[in-house]
Protein backbone atom coordinates (compact mmCIF):
# COMPACT_ATOMS: atom_id res chain seq x y z
CA UNK A 1 0.00 0.00 0.00
CA UNK A 2 1.24 3.44 -1.33
CA UNK A 3 -0.03 5.31 2.18
CA UNK A 4 2.63 3.39 4.31
CA UNK A 5 5.27 4.69 2.60
CA UNK A 6 4.35 8.42 3.43
CA UNK A 7 5.78 10.72 5.84
CA UNK A 8 3.55 13.95 6.68
CA UNK A 9 6.00 16.59 7.63
CA UNK A 10 4.82 18.87 11.28
CA UNK A 11 6.85 20.61 13.71
CA UNK A 12 8.88 17.63 15.40
CA UNK A 13 12.69 17.99 14.95
CA UNK A 14 13.55 18.38 11.25
CA UNK A 15 16.02 15.22 11.41
CA UNK A 16 13.17 13.08 12.47
CA UNK A 17 11.88 13.22 9.35
CA UNK A 18 14.98 12.87 7.37
CA UNK A 19 15.78 9.75 9.07
CA UNK A 20 11.78 8.62 8.83
CA UNK A 21 12.78 8.97 4.59
CA UNK A 22 16.32 7.12 4.84
CA UNK A 23 14.76 4.14 7.43
CA UNK A 24 12.01 3.55 4.86
CA UNK A 25 14.33 3.65 1.81
CA UNK A 26 17.03 1.67 3.62
CA UNK A 27 15.47 -0.87 6.61
CA UNK A 28 12.06 -1.17 5.13
CA UNK A 29 13.29 -1.52 1.29
CA UNK A 30 11.04 0.58 -0.10
CA UNK A 31 11.52 1.53 -3.29
CA UNK A 32 9.20 4.93 -3.65
CA UNK A 33 8.30 7.50 -0.29
CA UNK A 34 5.96 10.50 -0.28
CA UNK A 35 7.01 12.90 1.63
CA UNK A 36 3.76 15.22 2.50
CA UNK A 37 3.26 18.65 4.14
CA UNK A 38 0.51 21.44 3.92
CA UNK A 39 0.47 25.33 4.76
CA UNK A 40 3.67 26.62 6.05
CA UNK A 41 5.13 23.17 6.64
CA UNK A 42 5.66 22.57 2.55
CA UNK A 43 9.42 24.91 2.56
CA UNK A 44 10.03 22.19 5.40
CA UNK A 45 9.16 19.26 3.05
CA UNK A 46 11.17 20.38 0.70
CA UNK A 47 14.05 20.51 2.84
CA UNK A 48 13.49 16.77 3.89
CA UNK A 49 13.77 15.96 0.58
CA UNK A 50 16.87 17.47 -0.29
CA UNK A 51 18.90 16.27 2.68
CA UNK A 52 17.91 12.83 2.51
CA UNK A 53 18.53 13.15 -0.94
CA UNK A 54 21.58 14.54 -1.29
CA UNK A 55 23.26 13.83 1.96
CA UNK A 56 22.18 10.58 3.30
CA UNK A 57 21.01 8.92 -0.09
CA UNK A 58 23.24 10.64 -2.49
CA UNK A 59 23.23 8.70 -5.71
CA UNK A 60 20.45 6.07 -5.07
CA UNK A 61 17.44 8.43 -4.64
CA UNK A 62 15.54 10.58 -6.97
CA UNK A 63 13.09 13.14 -7.03
CA UNK A 64 10.45 11.37 -9.00
CA UNK A 65 7.38 13.29 -8.97
CA UNK A 66 5.94 16.52 -7.08
CA UNK A 67 2.15 17.54 -6.87
CA UNK A 68 0.85 20.99 -5.27
CA UNK A 69 -2.62 21.04 -4.81
CA UNK A 70 -4.94 23.27 -2.28
CA UNK A 71 -8.40 23.15 -0.45
CA UNK A 72 -11.00 26.17 0.41
CA UNK A 73 -11.78 25.52 4.15
CA UNK A 74 -13.94 27.95 6.10
CA UNK A 75 -12.19 29.95 8.89
CA UNK A 76 -13.34 30.72 12.56
CA UNK A 77 -14.92 33.62 11.31
CA UNK A 78 -16.52 32.52 8.62
CA UNK A 79 -14.25 33.66 5.32
CA UNK A 80 -12.54 31.45 3.12
CA UNK A 81 -9.42 30.31 3.57
CA UNK A 82 -6.87 28.29 0.80
CA UNK A 83 -4.66 25.76 2.33
CA UNK A 84 -2.08 24.94 -0.15
CA UNK A 85 -0.34 21.40 0.29
CA UNK A 86 2.76 19.21 -1.83
CA UNK A 87 3.40 15.86 -1.96
CA UNK A 88 7.55 15.06 -3.11
CA UNK A 89 7.54 11.45 -4.17
CA UNK A 90 11.35 10.33 -3.62
CA UNK A 91 12.38 6.88 -5.64
CA UNK A 92 15.01 4.13 -5.94
CA UNK A 93 17.25 5.06 -8.91
CA UNK B 1 13.71 34.53 -22.95
CA UNK B 2 11.93 32.21 -20.76
CA UNK B 3 13.41 34.59 -17.80
CA UNK B 4 11.24 37.22 -18.91
CA UNK B 5 7.95 35.04 -17.76
CA UNK B 6 9.43 34.55 -13.98
CA UNK B 7 8.43 36.08 -10.58
CA UNK B 8 10.81 35.27 -7.83
CA UNK B 9 8.80 35.23 -4.42
CA UNK B 10 9.86 37.35 -1.24
CA UNK B 11 8.24 39.15 1.18
CA UNK B 12 5.89 42.00 -0.66
CA UNK B 13 2.23 41.55 -0.15
CA UNK B 14 1.11 38.36 -1.40
CA UNK B 15 -1.16 39.28 -4.17
CA UNK B 16 1.19 41.76 -5.64
CA UNK B 17 2.59 38.06 -6.13
CA UNK B 18 -0.51 36.42 -7.71
CA UNK B 19 -1.32 39.71 -9.82
CA UNK B 20 2.38 39.41 -11.69
CA UNK B 21 1.35 35.60 -12.57
CA UNK B 22 -1.85 36.49 -13.40
CA UNK B 23 -0.81 39.70 -15.59
CA UNK B 24 1.99 37.65 -17.02
CA UNK B 25 -0.49 35.57 -18.81
CA UNK B 26 -3.48 38.00 -19.80
CA UNK B 27 -1.75 41.26 -20.41
CA UNK B 28 1.72 39.76 -21.66
CA UNK B 29 0.40 36.60 -23.06
CA UNK B 30 2.71 34.69 -21.72
CA UNK B 31 2.14 31.11 -22.32
CA UNK B 32 4.08 29.69 -19.05
CA UNK B 33 4.99 31.61 -16.30
CA UNK B 34 8.00 30.38 -13.82
CA UNK B 35 7.17 31.08 -10.03
CA UNK B 36 10.55 30.81 -8.37
CA UNK B 37 11.25 30.70 -4.21
CA UNK B 38 14.40 29.98 -1.87
CA UNK B 39 13.88 28.58 1.78
CA UNK B 40 10.99 29.61 3.85
CA UNK B 41 9.91 31.52 0.42
CA UNK B 42 8.99 27.99 -1.08
CA UNK B 43 5.76 27.72 1.03
CA UNK B 44 4.52 31.44 -0.02
CA UNK B 45 5.54 30.15 -3.90
CA UNK B 46 3.02 27.23 -4.09
CA UNK B 47 0.10 29.48 -2.53
CA UNK B 48 0.72 31.85 -5.28
CA UNK B 49 0.67 29.40 -7.55
CA UNK B 50 -2.88 27.30 -5.77
CA UNK B 51 -4.38 31.24 -5.87
CA UNK B 52 -3.70 32.46 -9.50
CA UNK B 53 -4.88 29.20 -10.98
CA UNK B 54 -7.44 28.21 -8.71
CA UNK B 55 -9.40 31.71 -7.87
CA UNK B 56 -7.73 33.91 -10.95
CA UNK B 57 -7.07 31.73 -13.86
CA UNK B 58 -9.56 29.13 -13.25
CA UNK B 59 -9.76 26.48 -16.35
CA UNK B 60 -7.24 27.99 -18.10
CA UNK B 61 -3.85 27.72 -16.22
CA UNK B 62 -2.16 24.26 -15.09
CA UNK B 63 0.74 23.09 -12.98
CA UNK B 64 2.99 22.38 -15.78
CA UNK B 65 6.36 21.38 -14.50
CA UNK B 66 7.46 21.56 -10.89
CA UNK B 67 11.50 21.25 -9.83
CA UNK B 68 13.31 21.13 -6.39
CA UNK B 69 16.42 21.70 -5.83
CA UNK B 70 19.47 22.72 -2.85
CA UNK B 71 22.76 24.97 -2.55
CA UNK B 72 25.07 23.99 0.28
CA UNK B 73 27.06 27.89 1.53
CA UNK B 74 29.11 28.61 4.07
CA UNK B 75 27.31 30.78 7.13
CA UNK B 76 28.93 33.49 8.60
CA UNK B 77 30.18 31.02 11.11
CA UNK B 78 31.51 29.01 9.02
CA UNK B 79 29.52 25.72 8.90
CA UNK B 80 27.79 24.30 6.26
CA UNK B 81 23.89 25.91 4.87
CA UNK B 82 21.88 24.12 3.07
CA UNK B 83 18.83 26.14 1.47
CA UNK B 84 16.43 24.62 -0.89
CA UNK B 85 14.46 26.22 -4.00
CA UNK B 86 11.29 25.21 -6.03
CA UNK B 87 10.56 26.27 -9.73
CA UNK B 88 6.79 25.82 -10.83
CA UNK B 89 5.59 26.28 -13.75
CA UNK B 90 2.43 27.09 -14.77
CA UNK B 91 1.09 27.17 -18.68
CA UNK B 92 -1.83 27.82 -20.71
CA UNK B 93 -4.21 24.77 -21.07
Amino acid sequence: MAEDNSIFIGNKPFMNYVTGVVMQFTTKGASNVIIKARGKFISRAVDVAEVARKRFLENTVEVRDIKIDSEEFESDAGRPVRVSNIEITLGKK
